[in-house]
């Protein structure tokens, strides 16, 4: 994996909430962040807005690496579902393209928590 | 408005975004957070995990304000749309619920830069 291109690259986002890019290829992607002080809402659990950043960098992940290492595509829309609180320690998402068109990716995605299901996600990119 | 309630309050996350909550009060919100370098996706713009939390901070708010101060709901799904990249500035999303019944509150959110739609969100929160 090329730390010279986006595809397994951190953003500085990524990086500000502690991600870690496991896998980026052939339309699929593994990230996973631990919870931290300061992802917490003001119910004491990991923030919706982490949650969700999670997930839509694991899309991204996805979707780019159908582009050879460059970041061709940003997300259009999502819609999260989420199913789980998350309290303490690592969660995984796992995300990938369910149809790569022309000038769109429909993508999906899951977090989990050991066995647990945490939330889904189903997102339209936007090919540059 | 208090700041020993979470309405009106900032959770450790919307602090680490820099986000600055206006207003809280009757079912709306407006929350606002400027562009660091810090929130850059591998584009060079505002992550979407990013525009997203503040989005998912205001209906917070804007749900949390029919219940006395106290965090009452949380998110339950939501919907994204985004419309206009953010390289710069300030952006100010403002939410209300369009809906609140005794289980669930609808709502709705935009992000606006100056006049322009940056973002378009609905969502449903699950009442405690």
């Amino acid at each position: 994996m090329s730390h010279n291109s986006p595809v397994g690259q951190d953003s500085a986002f990524s990086k500000l909430l502690g991600m870690t890019i496991d896998k980026a290829e052939n339309g699929e992607s593994q990230v996973r962040m631990s919870m931290q002080d300061h992802l917490l809402n003001l119910h004491g659990r990991m923030h919706g807005g982490a949650l969700f950043s999670l997930i839509d960098t694991a899309l991204g992940q996805a979707s780019h690496s159908l582009f050879g290492g460059e970041a061709g595509s940003m997300t259009l829309e999502c819609k999260v579902n989420y199913i789980r609180a998350v309290n303490e320690g690592e969660i995984v998402c796992n995300a990938r393209v369910l149809n790569a068109g022309r000038k769109v990716h429909v993508l999906e995605a899951r977090v989990q928590q050991g066995d647990k299901l945490v939330a889904t996600a189903q997102a339209t990119f936007i090919c540059k």
